[in-house]
């Protein structure tokens, strides 16, 4: 495992020197100055995880229930929340300990890697971004106060970047935009279909799912580049 | 799921008939008329699985014990064999049911995707090529005769592809050699550092382990393309 800087990483670092995108010192956002400043690119796994509407909580957890932040995640206001339920899949598998993320949303969703879906036994899986989860498969989730059959909201997640519109400005790139992620090391890997997700609150981050995180080593290198 | 030609699959062929590389019918391989066919590219998942020494192997099975052919592999002569161990790893978490590959080799090696090493608990788990093991963690091995303790052997395999030398002809690579594998479809994936196994009884065929496989969509996909 090595942390040292890459020559890519280096390679990138004095490019973005030379090319003035790094703000000088005291100089703060104004309307005359174009902000091209680049966020620091986060890369992280998603763990396979629920997504709850409020009515499903209820279901599952009781009436009135609320969730518990259990650990804050990179997206401010999102949490890991100490809930969690069993999803049963089409042939009676099981997958304990299903993590529940906050806060909850219009609909219910369940992201799972491939690996996940296939022990499920979902081999069809489809890849979807967040949200678009029309004809996706069902599953059936058991809580503590009540189980759930949920017709739809099985999907792997589409690898995303979340970014905010400075970001979107500095890489050039617009909401639903394909970019590339470079991940170097030893399992080097190009991914070559991030969606990108614009929203002025995000914070640049890219998730992948724990597959993707696995092939390309991800927690032994540093080594990472977005581009278009 | 889409099994059609990708647009860049066309064009590969394209290329392939225009630059003469396929032979011309009835025209066999001589000394006059260099080979520069492209064998068929093929882009198998390898589950984590264990080689076996015939020493380990009398240790694990009893003395005078042969592996018993299963199912042929891709590459010529080798093959899952009926028999299988249980893996237990450094916190007493155990694999069952992990299959030997046949046929014997001069030492014992255990090949793990790194979902299947972390959920052992060997979380530093190296990537190497087949039989570069030294300095590489160990793991007791459970057979139905007997019990291995292995000093060292388990590993996750780098990417590699198996030719022989017509292929590398081909391709103008050489044994050990680094190469690119584009994987395409919606979950579009570039390997970057596929090392080149060159020996003249291989069959052409890229091994990736079910991390980088469910990772890149492989089996929903026909769409690859191996180039340097």
């Amino acid at each position: 495992m090595s942390l040292s800087l890459s020559r890519s990483a280096i390679e990138e670092v004095v490019r973005t020197v030379v090319t003035g995108r790094l703000s000088p010192a005291g100089c703060a956002s104004c309307a005359k100055c174009p902000r091209l400043t680049s966020s620091p690119l986060v890369v992280n796994a998603s763990a396979r995880h629920m997504h709850l509407s409020p009515a499903d909580l209820e279901v599952l957890f009781g009436p009135g229930h609320q969730l518990t932040p259990m650990r804050p995640l990179y997206q401010d206001g999102h949490f890991a929340a100490e809930e969690s339920v069993t999803l049963i899949g089409p042939r009676s598998r099981l997958i304990s300990n299903l993590r529940i993320l906050g806060p909850c949303r219009g609909h219910s969703q369940i992201e799972l890697a491939f690996t996940d879906a296939v022990s499920l036994g979902i081999e069809d899986v489809p890849i979807r971004l967040s949200g678009d989860i029309a004809g996706t498969p069902g599953a059936v989730v058991m809580g503590p106060r009540g189980v759930l059959q949920l017709k739809e909201g099985v999907i792997r997640a589409a690898i995303h970047v979340h970014m905010n519109t400075a970001d979107a400005e500095f890489y050039g790139v617009a909401h639903r935009d394909l970019m590339k992620l470079r991940v170097g090391g030893a399992a080097g890997v190009m991914f070559t279909n991030v969606y990108v997700r614009v929203d002025p609150a995000y914070k640049l981050e890219v998730h992948l799912d724990t597959d993707e995180a696995n092939a390309c080593g991800l927690r032994f290198t540093r080594d990472v580049q977005l581009f278009k």
